[in-house]
């Protein structure tokens, strides 16, 4: 995926990487054993205040349906197997019950998944958030920073930053990775305000675009964003793709997935990738506002590294 | 699990749960196409109404951890398994990407994990909600009633029915099916009305028991329940167990569970089972109030009976 | 995979397929009670005779590695999970002990994976061998005509036909379907004549081709072919691809994988897909000899519709 | 499983267990690199000669069925799913194909479950065979000692040791450890004589004695038949138990499970568990022969540390 001789013009180089992971770290910030990270932006006035945004009624999934079929971008499709189907209604041992079931099976970290990562799915030079090391996610589950420090659920206000909308384009050239002075044009052509304990969902058009070409080029951000969101105090990065752009075009192979990086490792940033933003986009569009609130419930995995995610908005 | 030769005293006969079903059914009544069943009592009202009973922002995950251990209620348990772990976190093909990974996989309607039953789960007399053939229900996936039908997740105003609480008991005896009446005993307790497109969660104490007791029985409800719940217009059922009492005590074959036959073949009601209602019920009793916005958010499985699920009360 | 308006030349009508699987149908040679078909041909007689091949005392695997890997004839890959690594290789309640464990799981009828077909995985028109109805494969588990026909393995005399070997060329080229008469100069070639109870593994030397192409045909043979099988009594048909040709070009709808259909429902033929012949076909040149011992041992799926299979040549 | 406070009254101690260890160990035999320990005694000879056993013409499986029903010795019971059954034989993409198919996973160490362990399935005191650290078997996969050591099959000439037969008891008892004075005697009272590259068969009567008592309890050997079977040069050793007694009955953390410590780890013996001996014991005493051709044929799982299997006596 990433081609360490083709290096994309906005590439940073490892020092620059590591000097912008110190800026944004969060190590150590709530504490030694903390495991939520940016989570911590969200209080409780900031739930109750997302609550006030609900006037409309309306609930919107950002979510792809569950994957099993095979293709470019789903090499590892997603099991659902009928246990009992309607043809064979039976329970074993309950006499008269018809009932049907079923099976599913999933590694959810592909890119047809629509999906959470966990504070323990990515490290940095062989470190997790807050100082942990990457032996610390053992073959029988992690110990540390798994996804059951969101196991309440992660409800606040969301934000839709539509670029392609903002940019009056049909969607962001992967070739070209997106800035945060391009988020913030997004916001003033929004008329919105990123801000404290906000759940961030960036919307580059993936799925247009994905429609229009035949490549498998997925749009992503500039890893300097990161630092915005630092700075804006954001508690979850959502998006259609996952953030850092496909093929990478990345310049050192210490910082392979740079957002990913610095956001999960760096600041305890909750990811979600691979959701399906474009019903969110046009409800947006059709009320005129972009901000709602946001609720996301991971499965409670005990040492698991995410989660399969159907992430509500509000309205 | 069910044994006709020892009914139990409020076990109805098949004439009564033949005419019950007729009383409560909903076949028809939002169209003949119509897969969503009681959920239509929630309209952009209630979603709206139910957000302004956030006030704490607070929230409280209504769900059991991942049911991968086993045990007498879990006798298939689910998979989690490391993809891969910090001992070796390469990701072939992208040079100097450090990650761990993970796979889940589930029967998701066991005993031991919360999930969402779909109108396609339960049959009654080889039909499901609508009118449609149990035969609708495929090998390859459901063709009807599957839980898309929620794939904008189900967001309105939770209600708690504490029986245990109410009732001044530590639970509820599996011996004695809830009735009508003591839910509604318990409203005047704790001082709510269940309404119109409520999220109904009745606890009545099955984790207090399992810890005090060592026989597999779980409290359950009267048949006769889902007559008050039609004309309630509850649009969701939850519970600590699965409704149904176990052993059920049923005293004919053609109706091995009555209340997943009436409410999800009859009614269209979807049904949340095995839910952890200690947390939530804490809460409850810290704040004084029974009553919240709840979200659950189904994975979007196409053709599928149902879903784990990990539903969010915020107050 | 089937394109109905590009007929292959050598395709049959239905009027002729259909008049070939009157021809060949064992449906009631062996009783209506029969689930073994062609594996009947194979008595203690030819079990012994086999087992007096057995000279060199080498052994030969016929199985492609466990196809966890994805690609264009794997687009449903297998899992293998480690359950326990060595980075931590405790079992819980058994104190000191150190182990590591690991999960399997295949949906093993794909091109990647070499296996076995049970006499139900294939239907002619509705029914399956010895008449009986597709119906009887049901959701949870096939009734009739399972993998546990096979259960106490099979053994018999191999014989490798290596066609492109005799035929002198390096493969055969998937344009055209492999003929009865040419797998009898492959006979005359090789100096064996197949026989009754033969385990009859056909090289087309896909790998070889796979090797050298960038498409994904797969050289098959002539449905008429089956005649010959049936009049030599073979037990087995095995092969580096599937038997019949990808694409197919099939000219009617209803005898979509002739091979299949005439092989496992009209002569109750066990088939045993996508071999790795490779390393057979050396050891046989190597040797000067085309006939062996040949063990195949299903795994004992009650209801199954075949096997993940390793196949032993023995010489 | 196992409890140092009961120790077996033919525990061993540390000490006598480290000193067993040193004296059957295999390291270095057949150089640094090998990973096929004692198979090493099989050679084609072994081969050739075992071949010449078949006089009858019979197969017997040694396997269980698929474990896919739960109990107490199948906590986690393994899947059996149709993906496709004949209430839609069809294949999308296929226009008219009519097929059915399954899929199965399995953690395939567990007691129910008829398997080969790989020699990187145990290590004793962190090492496996050959001097390997533990840790060589990653989250990914085991870099050495994997089952792919016996990826052309295991075969070569099969005893069957039916110790109650010879003892003339219905099972042993599970508080009794087998010893080699017995596995003579019973050497003697069959009239066999267990040599070089043997598949050594032991059965102690387990199903049988299941049948009879209530509790779970496994009948073992005692950890000093390890010299023995170094002594005789035994290729591989298979039972109708794990060879290790259940409960264990050890008195030092260090040897929680002595012989699959000192097999596997030290003398590089693959182990063949929880097989099904009954069948093949009848037929042994009544053709009054205890050795047959046997040939095993684990699935090829790259990095797999065993697979399940069903072996074939052939006689």
């Amino acid at each position: 995926m990433n081609d360490l001789r083709h290096p994309h013009p906005q590439a940073m180089s490892g020092e620059e990487l590591t000097a912008l992971f110190e800026q944004v770290s969060n190590w150590g910030r709530w504490g030694p054993d903390d495991e939520r990270g940016a989570l911590n932006h969200i209080g409780a006035a900031e739930v109750a205040r997302a609550a006030a945004l609900v006037r409309e009624g309306r609930t919107v999934s950002l979510s792809r349906d569950f994957p099993t079929q095979p293709g470019p971008e789903n090499p590892w499709p997603a099991q659902h197997h009928m246990v009992i189907a309607g043809d064979d209604p039976c329970v074993p041992g309950v006499d008269g019950l018809e009932v049907s079931t079923d099976y599913i099976g999933i590694a959810f970290h592909g890119m047809a998944s629509s999906h959470i990562d966990a504070l323990c799915h990515v490290f940095a030079q062989g470190r997790m958030y807050n100082d942990h090391p990457a032996t610390e996610v053992k073959s029988t589950g992690a110990r540390r920073n798994t996804i059951m420090a969101a196991r309440d659920g992660i409800v606040g206000r969301g934000v839709l930053l539509d670029v392609p909308r903002a940019l009056g384009v049909a969607f962001v050239d992967p070739e070209h990775l997106t800035t945060a002075a391009e988020l913030q044009a997004t916001e003033a052509a929004l008329g919105v305000t990123v801000g404290k304990g906000d759940l961030l969902m960036v919307r580059l058009g993936r799925d247009v675009r994905r429609a229009a070409m035949a490549d498998q080029a997925v749009p992503g951000l500039d890893p300097r964003v990161v630092a915005w969101l630092h700075e804006r105090q954001v508690a979850v990065l959502g998006g259609d793709g996952v953030h850092d752009p496909i093929p990478s075009g990345v310049v050192h192979r210490d910082w392979a997935m740079p957002i990913h990086m610095l956001g999960l490792a760096g600041m305890g940033l909750h990811l979600m990738d691979n959701l399906d933003l474009e019903p969110l986009a046009e409800v947006c569009a059709e009320l005129g506002r972009w901000t709602f609130q946001l609720v996301a419930a991971p499965l409670r995995i005990a040492g698991g590294t995410g989660s399969p995610l159907n992430p509500i908005a509000i309205f």
